[in-house]
């Protein structure tokens, strides 16, 4: 059972007001995703410049019932918009771009500056957000050098899971600081590719002051499965399977969408894709020509009956078990046109995003309850992970050879993990900085020393709830968690306030408790409870006190409602004076 | 985002009624744990005879909050009770006992049979009920035979995590009923030791009709760890750690909870134990004299302190990061007496339970961030699980070589897997059931006929929900679900019931949906349109149709607030008279 949201260390933000950047420091600020997966946003502060990496959102914790996203606190930026240069984004996925619509008005609408993919995707976005004003994006090539203030910006090229991702390089005048964005590598069993050796061979002999680097995989052992062993696995299944494929995967793994449409194309599989968010996606492609492909190779949900099913694949979103996307439609016998049939067969090219357990598990099961195989990733390679494995971040670490290192992308222990393998490579433990959301870090003594100063930018929680955007309501949460755990018990009383006596029995309303129709009797005597603790506490009152009546009357009915059925619900009292 | 809770197929039974067992046919009735991790409980009729095997509960699940348990349903035998003849342990876990306090009452006290370390735990259990009758138990050894009714009960002994676990054998005219309960093999590299061979012989040349056995881990390849390599690990870790080790593991794993213990004092390390659980289940064992160990070896929180370091070893529970147990408590910094130091080395001697991985990532946050070493299942052979591997599960099939097969302990498409691993071995599509919970298994025509009745035993759900037990209350956890997204919108207004107009202003409660004091102006404008609304229903009517005003306001009110908010908070009018 978990009561109380954690409120340690984001919520007790140490608000202590920031010393002024001196001349010649260099100021970085991870804003977001240092404590957890997911809105990702860091500040590089330099003379009168400041820039950002990346905007993006996380998506709801358990801690945080009934939200829907959760951003970057840029109360930073706010307060120092005229300095705000540029906003530079890695690449296109949500836990990145995806906090952009809901902080760039706070911002000032700074330019931003990203590859084209990015940019289709982030103007898509927008148009989910008439209200605002439109968006200075600025479309970069990997070779492009980008003059903000007195900062110039370069790019890299990296291997993630969706085109166009790239990292960024910061010149400064102490050297280099490096951002890889989130990346793996694409090698031969273990031996990095001669692309990803040239990409890299950049940094020889470069002065490298600060490298910022992806964590999300530290923890995992070796090299992650290279992206071309599952489009071999991918290519198998989509030729030998013998009846109908359906295949459900992330949106967001575009690299891997592709492969699997031109790989079906080859077969002669038509595809029907399911879900908004991939049909989306897929169009962006086509559209910007990065997926080459014949229009007929796609069908529409009517054409479905009219083909052999081994000449079918069906696309679709929602291998998390996501209750809306397609797949759990699917499997759930709510989708409109698939129907399961024996002899399906489903591939959750995927991985489990923890805390979708339980829903993945519900998939399965549904699914096979209707007679469909299903291949999942602990059989076959058909899902790798974007994020570059213990061996391979080693790998990263002694090519990009920084004076300086901090960890991005990742729960705590992920950071000190990827901070254990910078001492590998041979960086002292002050050469690191293990950073919170809001850690304000200089580089001091023109570039020699690495400082964590003890004042912290705003880093209190911002949510996503509905249409309302910002500071924690932690009220709000609590409240929600309670009423999820016990239910809410409101008491009205009507009080003649010359005498102090009920005018009736006491109305009750309960929610979430306990089941009212088989509890006849505790409500009664819950009634007797609110008549008689008020009426003794208003007795020979004038005027009469009503907070104490209601005090008492939460006091009395809440010790009640516990004695007798060992739950603690909101108690609410209504005291009309009338 | 998870909505209203997933209604299918367990609130769905199909209560038609079940015709009367014929003469000779054999009916078995998983009760529980066919569609679940948990709340494990099967039936076995035969003439006028029930017997039932193991009665544990579930946690609860996501869909399922502020829930404390989920039990089997037991309907079909408290209808039955006077047939009722015997129930059945396997070992004592909870998801095999768990259940009996809430249950037994139910089934009318039947004896309970299984082996001395199974009874202590359940009859310790026993004592937090007072209220309860006591419990007829009997002990049984692994070779005596039990007549009950007309059947005849024997036992084998399985390897598990906890001592005295078996399996179970009815003897019916038409052959052999064999439950494994839970149970992997022991084993050297894929090779069952001797022992396992040995107690597996048994079946050989006997008739086996019908075998339920163990799903939990058949989606998983090869053989599972066996337990001795944990130890071995663990001998290790306890010898060469060089500062104080703390772990964390299940109080249930009582066979490396022992090890443990006896490898601590080997090289001299004190322990403490922390957690009630574990220290309740660590004096069972050596009250039965199953731990043989020095009393000075373990030690009080007031010993901690003169010891040094390198001579501590801390057992604690809440490896899961359940919020108020041992581990979690010493990692938030709100245990009394142990506090994280640097040079602390934890071992986390556990899996993670799907759903917990959150909890769990912050566990391991906040004890790397006090500078502990951490070292978890994915580093080191730390933990096995207590469940047959797919290879294992073979092994067993094929010594035990059933007529007919039921797979039991899992998720449905866990026992899917399983019914798989079956058919490899021989058996066909009609020799094997997946069962749902409730479905009735009949083996008629003299033992050569395997039927799924198309009756159901009652399944709906039963909770534990405080003191509260029974059947679902479907529509508390709904508003539940709906609170905990959405929060709730309470209206009071009171109405001169003779000209229909309101007394005053109404009054709004909200809880958990919007954060009020910055949405006064929202408030406002809600108090207007209750005002007009009701007013405008009310308008000419005499008497006055209350319900009619208050199902407008909840619409218009509800409308309202999703326009401006997007959310939908319960909206709960109260319309006073007066």
């Amino acid at each position: 059972m978990r009561g109380i949201p954690d409120v340690t260390p984001t919520l007790n933000g140490d608000e202590k007001p920031i010393p002024p950047l001196q001349e010649g420091n260099i100021r970085i600020i991870p804003l977001g995703g240092v404590e957890e997966i997911g809105r990702n946003m860091t500040l590089v502060e330099y003379g009168d410049d400041i820039i950002a990496i990346d905007c993006g959102f996380q998506f709801r914790e358990d801690n945080t019932p009934g939200i829907d996203y959760i951003l970057p606190n840029t109360k930073y930026i706010e307060e120092r918009r005229d300095r705000m240069r540029a906003l530079f984004i890695t690449h296109g996925h949500l836990d990145h771009i995806g906090g952009i619509p809901y902080c760039i008005d706070r911002m000032g609408y700074p330019p931003i500056y990203t590859r084209k993919l990015t940019a289709v995707m982030i103007r898509k976005r927008q148009e989910e957000f008439p209200n605002l004003k439109p968006l200075d994006i600025h479309e970069v090539e990997r070779e492009d050098t980008i003059k903000v203030g007195d900062l110039r910006v370069r790019f890299f090229e990296v291997t993630h899971t969706i085109p166009d991702s790239m990292g960024i390089i910061i010149e400064t005048p102490h050297g280099l600081v490096v951002f890889t964005g989130d990346l793996k590598l694409d090698h031969v069993d273990g031996v990095p590719t001669e692309a990803e050796e040239k990409e890299f061979a950049f940094f020889k002999n470069k002065k490298v002051l600060f490298l910022a680097a992806d964590s999300t995989n530290c923890e995992k052992p070796g090299f992650s499965i290279p992206e071309r062993v599952v489009t071999k696995t991918m290519d198998e299944v989509i030729k030998t399977t013998p009846g109908r494929l359906i295949i459900g995967t992330f949106s967001s793994q575009l690299e891997r969408l592709m492969r699997i449409i031109e790989s079906a194309e080859k077969v002669g599989r038509k595809i029907l894709v399911e879900g908004r968010s991939m049909k989306v996606n897929i169009e962006i492609v086509k559209h910007l020509g990065l997926l080459k492909v014949q229009e007929k190779t796609f069908i529409g949900p009517e054409q479905l009956e009219q083909l052999p099913d081994t000449k079918v694949l069906i696309l679709a979103t929602g291998a998390q078990g996501d209750e809306f996307a397609a797949l759990m439609r699917i499997a759930m016998k709510t989708h409109k046109y698939v129907k399961i049939k024996k002899g399906d067969t489903i591939v959750l090219s995927s991985s489990v995003i923890p805390g979708n357990e339980r829903a993945v598990q519900k998939l399965k099961d549904n699914l096979s309850r209707q007679g469909a195989r299903i291949i999942h990733r602990e059989q076959m390679d058909v899902h790798a992970s974007g994020h570059a494995n213990r061996d391979e971040t080693f790998w990263i670490h002694s090519k990009i050879n920084p004076r300086f290192f901090m960890p991005l992308h990742g729960y705590h222990y992920m950071l000190r993990v990827h901070a254990d393998i910078a001492k590998a490579c041979g960086r002292q433990e002050d050469e690191i900085v293990v950073p919170d959301n809001g850690t304000v870090i200089e580089i001091q003594d023109e570039g020699q020393k690495l400082v964590r100063l003890k004042e912290s930018a705003p880093n209190s929680l911002r949510l996503v709830d509905g249409f309302s955007i910002g500071d924690i309501q932690e009220v709000v949460i609590r409240d929600r968690t309670v009423l999820a755990q016990e239910g809410m018990f409101v008491i009205i009383a009507t009080v003649n306030p010359k005498t102090g006596k009920l005018r009736k029995s006491p109305d009750i309303i309960s929610r979430g408790f306990v089941y009212l129709r088989e509890n006849q009797e505790l409500l009664q005597q819950a009634r007797i409870i609110v008549k008689k603790t008020i009426e003794d506490s208003t007795r020979n009152q004038n005027p009469i006190n009503f907070d104490m009546a209601k005090t008492n009357v939460t006091d009395a009915v809440a010790r009640f409602l516990f004695e007798k059925t060992n739950k603690r619900p909101l108690v609410i009292p209504v005291v009309l004076g009338m």
